[in-house]
């Protein structure tokens, strides 16, 4: 990967390293605004991890994410007449929903260019926010393009969503309460889009107690940060769960800071995330998005090298479309086993089904679906395939369930995703 | 609804009523044993209610469930040779895992009686905390007599869900941390099964806040204490997704407690409580269970009762079936129409299923789905039935999609739940 950055916009403090004094006083600042978030242990994750594993529940803030510390301490250090002409940002996810909240609540005129595909829910989610949305762009290039020109145009204030001292700052301010909270913290494993989460946290953490392991974790489909560490060309690009950390290219600022700091990067590929997303909600009771996920991914990904030791992840955002969340909790059931389908093959003649329904009743399997196939070129003359799905109790019982078929004579081959299995 | 109530097991104290001093004494035996949960205030729930919503999160306990709070305590006040012989319980939900976890920390022998229609994870659940799980009997009452048995057999101590002292007071504990986080909440809501929550959590409130109101929450399919305390007799009975509060008596401790205490009982159906499941969700990035969301849907059934004052609600358990809580959120999705589903007319030739799908393309829905039915009877001879699912954005589009299938001569049907709405 190049080395290209995004221009910078002038900042009006000169970017000059954060200091642990930085996110003290940006701790000062959010103590009225930005929810202090609790962290907890997650007994249910160390089991399954063998880590000792805490949650820092950022999902909790008002707009579900942890960008609003950073939002927050940016918009409180604009001047007054900053404040009054507006801030600008780039955001189709949860960074426009931070400005847009803290900039109505500091009465701050924001608008928050999006590209034109962004999902209509953000769109209007952000305008219920207050600000004035901005379609432009069919990339989030193109939206930050124009964003730049309209702030040029109106000489509005430039909200970055990572490199920028303020947004660093602000996002530093977990890993205190982190450590306030468990002082005996012995890793801390951090998602990294353009590097502002963790750029903050590697330095607050490191003075507060210089001991502790700081982590990175990044989706194996954007390792933009990894590549610039490793001095590496890994491609970016393509579709992945967790949109919050897909940056293809690390931040000026936050770069030197992880390379100082952060001991190594983890990769993290799309299953694990979407194993990670599933295990807070099932265990947890959380939602998280996948690059909230994104630590629990990387315990998932290589658990020998945290076992045993006090971890603590940072559920970072909750914000998943549903319909991703329940496709996600029913293939799980399927690799479980706790949703199964068969085809069966079957004499085409009347009560057929109602034989078939009534046995999969007594053994206790709950029929979910019935598909029913005459036009297939291998079903005889005489006969038909039926596609039947249930919900069993585990993976034992869909194996008893397929035996049962079997010595009834209806030859069930096991199906997964439309396709057999055997 | 007759006033005949489970036979009584004798109890270690006489069961008087609780007292602030009981429940005083409860919050220092829980300190070091369950999670002083937070309480939160949850701007989204608050907007779409009218309320200012406080959300005391009993989700997060180890176990996911309030139901800690009273067995721990239970367990801490058994003598030794009580401790020696072990506890018994009947349950097929948090209660049950709530002993065993607590029973397993004290390094008591726990014995659960479950019916034998419990899920097998629940059962796996509960002996993978150490219990040992007895199936017994189709009905939580054949499973009680068989506990009973067991216990006298035995001499094992008795932990009954809710009627009974200690619980009652463990559970009280619960308001005296929400009004030390709030001092200034108004209300609660708080859901009723037993009434082993209500009971102890009413004491608790009256004594540190003379004019906090009060209010119960039942689901309408199974109004027992509604039913003692108006000397009604509407039915109890049926399938409900608040099982956790699904108890067809109520208790004989707190039923006096509630009589005093508790200014109204709300009673709340079934789409009310899957709203609320789904709201929890989806606004507040928390998994509630149908008993764990009825404070939220007694808000949505009469928000006007709490138009504008500081609510707080018990999320008081997160155990709810993956696959259910999946069905919630995709049939959210239908209702707001991000789903829809047209039944089209088209002439059975190659190609058609090409430009419909490059139609629906362009006009950005996305296609989830696609059914042929060549055996319909309504078919002209040379035609065929398509149903098409596809994601949308909003309602808008929904009928966008719709009137530009009808321009193109496709005779479109909006279907819901494989029914035709039109």
């Amino acid at each position: 990967m190049s080395q290209k950055r995004p221009p910078a916009k002038p900042s009006p403090q000169p970017p000059a390293r954060v200091t642990i004094a930085d996110i003290e006083a940006a701790r000062l600042t959010l103590a009225a605004h930005v929810l202090r978030t609790p962290l907890l242990a997650a007994p249910p994750l160390s089991a399954l991890t063998g880590a000792e594993v805490y949650v820092k529940y950022e999902n909790l803030q008002v707009t579900n994410s942890f960008k609003e510390r950073g939002a927050c301490v940016k918009l409180a250090a604009l001047e007054a007449g900053e404040r009054r002409r507006g801030v600008i940002a780039m955001s189709a996810g949860n960074h426009a929903q931070a400005v847009a909240y803290h900039a109505r609540r500091l009465d701050i005129p924001a608008t928050i260019i999006m590209p034109v595909t962004t999902p209509f829910v953000k769109v209007k989610a952000t305008e219920a926010l207050g600000a004035t949305v901005v379609l432009h762009g069919d990339t989030l290039r193109q939206a930050r393009a124009r964003a730049e020109a309209i702030a040029a145009e109106r000489d509005l204030a430039w909200v970055h969503p990572y490199d920028d001292p303020h947004i660093i700052a602000g996002q530093g301010t977990i890993a205190l309460e982190m450590l306030e909270d468990a002082p005996d913290l012995d890793a801390l494993i951090i998602p990294i889009g353009g590097g502002g989460l963790i750029a903050g946290n590697a330095i607050a953490a490191h003075e507060k107690k210089p001991s502790i392991e700081i982590i990175g974790v990044e989706c194996a489909l954007y390792p933009s940060m990894w590549n610039a560490i490793h001095g590496a060309d890994k491609p970016c690009g393509g579709a992945t769960l967790a949109e919050g950390i897909a940056v293809a290219e690390a931040g000026a600022l936050t770069l030197p800071v992880v390379r100082d700091l952060v001991s190594d990067i983890i990769l993290v590929d799309e299953s694990q995330i979407e194993r990670a997303v599933n295990a807070f909600l099932t265990l947890q009771k959380t939602m998280a998005e996948g690059a909230g996920a994104a630590g629990l991914a990387a315990l998932l990904a290589e658990p020998s090298r945290f076992a045993g030791r006090k971890t603590g992840l940072i559920l970072c955002g909750g914000n998943i479309d549903p319909r991703i969340l329940a496709s996600i909790m029913v293939r799980e059931l399927e690799r479980e086993d706790r949703i199964a389908s068969f085809r069966l093959t079957i004499p085409d003649r009347p009560g057929i089904l109602g034989q078939i329904a009534s046995r999969l009743g007594e053994l206790g399997a709950n029929i979910l679906g019935v598909d029913h196939h005459r036009l297939f070129l291998d079903v005889p003359a005489k006969g038909a395939k039926l596609d039947v799905t249930v919900e069993t109790r585990d993976a034992a019982h869909a194996e008893q369930i397929f035996r049962a078929l079997k010595d009834e004579g209806y030859q069930p081959v096991r199906m997964a995703g439309g396709a057999a299995l055997e």
